[in-house]
């Protein structure tokens, strides 16, 4: 089984991907008369193609057993699509550049503390990997017509360590 | 000074004001291989006007001093707000229909475990009144061009209890 070794959630080394979402270097300001601070747009949401609109749901994410096995990548063709986790329970984010329409080398990040990810349009991913415990997480991603998943199934047994 | 009396936040309550976002009784379906519970759809995010487009922002909210005081009502006349708490300590949520341009009878709920709000489009709502602790939210709502922002000072002093 080829095995990949997760690095650091970075906006650096995630940039190619979409967005890393954290509080820690947002624009931020104070609002309703100082009782509220706003970290402020946090995600370039991209869910209007196609006569698209944006949908607010929640995910609830049984945990892996380890080491994790990957089983398929996905990419969303017609919309970008957030994940904001509402605890700090680390979990896993693989993603991979597009060769020629199926995906390219796999890059698993592991967060640290609340970090999200906004995947952009038609970026190749994996189905949400939660870690020690049942995880949630608010996602924000594209509802309309319109075939909007595209799934590339893993031929080599792929894990994580 | 003006007593109210929160309420326990339903959805039938706060239908006239827009949408309470909650896991009970919410569209559910099993996606990723049935690793993950997809709660679907959860409110009318409607962010699109005059060229607008959705935000994804965190709330920062500082606890208020009980009994709380109500200082002014606003609303956003180009869009709708969500709020989505990343825990389940309870929160303040005070609407008002509208009366001819400026807030009428003032209504408030109390939330109970974990849930959401999401206000519709111009719709008059108090600033986030956070009780116990400092508490975080996922806010959805619009960015753009235009005026969203409308705000009614309190002329007479009022109080929760």
């Amino acid at each position: 089984m080829k095995l990949l070794q997760p690095r650091p959630l970075t906006r650096e080394a995630f940039a190619p991907f979409g967005q890393v979402i954290e509080l820690e270097g947002a624009t931020q300001f104070a609002i309703n008369g100082g009782t509220t601070q706003r970290f402020h747009d946090l995600a370039r949401v991209d869910t209007l193609a196609e006569g698209g609109r944006p949908l607010i749901s929640l995910f609830r994410a049984q945990p892996r057993a380890q080491p994790v096995r990957l089983t398929l990548m996905e990419r969303h063709p017609l919309g970008s699509q957030a994940f904001l986790p509402l605890s700090a329970q680390p979990y896993l984010v693989v993603v991979a550049p597009d060769h020629g329409g199926r995906p390219g080398p796999l890059q698993a990040f592991v967060t640290c503390g609340w970090q999200g990810v906004n995947y952009d349009r038609n970026v190749w991913h994996h189905p949400l990997l939660a870690l020690e415990a049942v995880c949630d997480f608010i996602v924000v991603d594209r509802g309309g017509e319109g075939c909007n998943l595209e799934e590339w199934p893993l031929a080599e047994p792929t894990g994580i360590f």
